[in-house]
């Protein structure tokens, strides 16, 4: 078969002729029709990711069909995460690394993580699903326990968690409101039912703005950190909660702890989810009818021009990734 | 009467006579026996307190006597917290500032804040309670949700939070560890049922040290913020939890974000309490015959020398003020 492997020291990825997967009792042989891509790819391939190991397969999303019976499937990444729904186990981790991932045209899962597509998803959809959705999923309801009519601000509309997460906390009957660096991304996710937005590159102001017209929200979901950290304290109503998922910008600089602390607000850390988190997810999707929005569609040979989408500001959802057929 | 009021733009207290209280419906007269510092009366001598008004009368802690029929009493200071457990409304205010307080013969509290003493507390010990103990009790169980068994962490041994912190911590069945700039404080913490200790001051080492000896703690509580919150952090176990009361530091300085999502980690602040917290308290520490530890008694005429007490780095626990009988 055909995957797309990482093979140096310096990671770049290249499309080879690799043995196909043996799977281990328990697990099963799937043929994989679509994948997606998520920025933990994006930072495994700029050596930015903890642990990375040479010739792996890369991809953490996909869909496809299973080998033996032809079910129509999609694969729950998050592996071993163990008991504890509060916090994931140290042998947790997510398919594509260290272990061989879905952008190949066969992979080996573990049958405990294979779900049947919801009938009303393509494709394309049910590839694009799977971690942006259960991370979406846990932050805003296991970590961040948002309740119907609560205000929340999403940050950086456009990111595959940031915008499955805007149709989930709108589908919850939440208040949603978005900021983001384009305002054509700000109209998209009014266009979906959020209620205002604020461009943060054009308008140093806006946190300000954001607090005057909203009040104040109950909850802001984050992947950014750095200095934005100030300003979603700000926005923050007393006993608000901001659950975070990633700092992109790197450490949070200068923590005004007196407002936290007063105000009875809590900075919640979230990431990727547990197997019941992913069934949960699967469930409040299914009973909504929510679709991961697509950004654009690639053939796995044109994986790098994939990758440049995915860094490029325009790009709005997520990233599929066609795999020929073997 | 006597008492001791703020009396310049620049504060500072002064013995003076003043009018005794009247009280409003709904409010009562208590003599007062004894009263309690806290760090909150000391920051604003410093002028470092939000919203600062001369010519009040301070004390947010005490204990005496209804004016009108006898009975032994303690007050909760924290009033109009509101109807929401989870965060204080925004008119929500502490005894001693804006309005008057126990620093003085005669004080108005409102009915539903005066509370008999228990019986196995002596006056003084009443008088030690109420807002360290509160303070205390939500942080560690409404806002911690400390377990039996669980390991804590309680930073800066020897405060008026932090003592009474330990002991209610012990009294929950929780291992209990602390640090501290003395080693004396550490070895009285060890003496009333604390594992083991580490003095931050002469080792640099003391969180790595921490967490070897601990294999990472449940919960932290501290007060102190600026550039200690890296160490905590450290030392927390993944699905772990910061709660914080203060700071006293200032702000945090480069917060590791990526270190506490993905461990799941929970900062969540927390101050006094309501009027709720403050019945479980008084519950919490009569089932477990807690007595605050108080450090010195001086007489209301010595309140300067009170608060160079509150200032000096060998005090350990509440410093307690005798209100002259009138």
């Amino acid at each position: 078969m055909i995957a797309a492997k990482l093979t140096k020291q310096i990671p770049s990825l290249s499309i080879k002729k690799v043995n196909p997967p043996k799977p281990e009792p328990g697990e099963s042989l799937i043929d994989v029709r679509y994948a997606a891509l998520n920025k933990r790819d994006d930072w495994i391939l700029k050596g930015k990711y903890p642990g990375i190991e040479s010739s792996v397969i890369l991809g953490s999303d996909g869909m496809g069909y299973t080998h033996a019976t032809g079910e129509r499937v999609l694969i729950n990444p998050g592996n071993k995460w163990g008991e504890n729904e509060r916090v994931q186990e140290s042998d947790f981790f997510i398919t594509g690394m260290p272990h061989a991932g879905t952008f190949a045209q066969q992979i080996a899962v573990l049958d405990s993580h294979i779900y049947p597509v919801p009938e009303y998803l393509s494709d394309i959809e049910a590839a694009a699903l799977p971690l942006a959705g259960v991370t979406a999923f846990r932050a805003l309801f296991s970590r961040g326990d948002l309740g119907y009519g609560e205000k929340i601000l999403i940050a950086g509309a456009g990111g595959g968690v940031s915008s499955i997460g805007i149709k989930m906390a709108l589908a919850a009957g939440a208040e949603v409101f978005v900021n983001s660096s384009s305002d054509e991304k700000i109209k998209k996710a009014i266009s979906w039912g959020c209620q205002a937005g604020w461009n943060y590159k054009e308008n140093a102001d806006w946190a300000k703005d954001c607090l005057d017209e909203t009040g104040g929200v109950d909850m802001v979901l984050d992947s950014a950190g750095g200095k934005t950290i100030s300003d979603y304290i700000q926005i923050l109503r007393p006993g608000g909660r901001l659950v975070f998922y990633g700092a992109t910008l790197g450490p949070w600089e200068r923590v005004q702890a007196a407002k936290i602390y007063y105000r009875q607000i809590d900075l919640r850390g979230s990431t990727m989810g547990s197997n019941t988190d992913f069934k949960k997810m699967l469930d409040f999707v299914t009973a909504h009818q929510i679709r991961p929005h697509v950004d654009r569609i690639f053939d796995l040979e044109d994986i790098h021009d994939a990758f440049s989408r995915l860094n490029d500001p325009k790009s709005f959802g997520k990233i599929v990734i066609k795999i020929p057929i073997s």
